[in-house]
């Protein structure tokens, strides 16, 4: 005779997907889950329905590769922006940061997330192709590469580098005024401008 | 005319829903909602159906309060326990701890909380009129009360140690083996083992 695993109870199966959650262990999922339950039903209303809709719906924006529900993204679509300048970052937060700025007025590329060969990461991951097509559109001049100063936001940035140089195109990267070993996301807009402002030829 | 706040996009929708949670900051929500997109959309739709089928049809054991999709929760239900035995724990992880040391054989009574004026936790509630109800049902003889050792905790087990006893209930409280003011869901099953056989008469 064969041994039924006993299904999951409605409470454990959703304690289970929580747990699954990058930064949630054991515990905190079973306090979110009765914590929702006990004080906020309408919030984890909102949660599953809006994590729900958002997988319907969100897809890459085809210029810029973000999480967006239109073919192409605000950003992407206002006119004011500098077309010529396109600016390669690893995540939609780092962009997100370099807005807050002020300092750029071109376009981006967002890889969602940086070569790590390690982890099994390679060019095909962070779209690679799509950003050699994006970047030899006839219309961008210059590439800045905003990976991280990290290891592996320096490798990439490197490896881009010397592609979309080979490809007859100005490359840059910020200026070292950001610390080094240090993630975007976590550094002050000022220093990020100051850095934009300096960025070199790679 | 009127300013019209522009609408959440999806994605940010998902990350506003994400930080309400509690422990999870706005970083930690986006982190979350960007790898739910790029990398666990299988995960995603896990949590979000797990969250909604669970406000939709989880509710109250009608003896012991935890929460259950049926109208009595399986251990509730388990004739092998002992009814004459009633232990009140402030939360279902409690239960789980208490279960876990094997020593504890009679039933629960999950009162979702705790007594914190401050915070407006009265009697209401912790399901106060439902515990006395439950606990004065010509079966229950003693009352183990095992609210956490922290100053709140042990308010409410004096607050309804009070009650229970003028009832005509044996009212017993863990022993002294749960280092004070530490949180049962943290001590090791040994100590809470060794608790229970050491209860004591409030
Ligand atoms: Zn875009
Ligand atoms: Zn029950």
């Amino acid at each position: 005779m064969h041994m039924k695993r006993k299904p999951l109870s409605v409470l454990a199966t959703m304690i289970d997907a929580l747990r699954t959650l990058p930064g949630i262990g054991p515990k905190s999922a079973q306090r979110i889950a009765y914590h929702l339950m006990q004080n906020d039903k309408e919030g984890a209303q909102r949660l599953g329905q809006s994590v729900l809709h958002a997988i319907q719906v969100l897809k890459h924006c085809e210029q810029c590769n973000t999480f967006t529900e239109h073919s192409i993204c605000e950003l992407c679509s206002d006119k004011q922006r500098d077309s010529k300048l396109l600016c390669v970052v690893e995540m939609p937060t780092d962009q997100i940061m370099l807005e807050q700025t002020l300092a750029y007025c071109g376009l981006y590329f967002i890889l969602m997330g940086r070569l790590s060969p390690l982890n099994g990461i390679g060019p095909c991951e962070i779209y690679f192709n799509r950003l050699i097509h994006r970047a030899t559109d006839g219309i961008v001049s210059e590439v800045v590469l905003a990976t991280n100063f990290t290891n592996e936001g320096e490798a990439t940035a490197h490896y881009l580098g010397q592609i979309l140089k080979a490809q007859g195109l100005t490359v840059t990267r910020l200026a070292r005024g950001v610390p080094v070993g240090s993630e975007l996301e976590y550094v002050d807009a000022g220093t990020i401008a100051r850095a934009i402002l300096d960025r070199r030829l790679v």
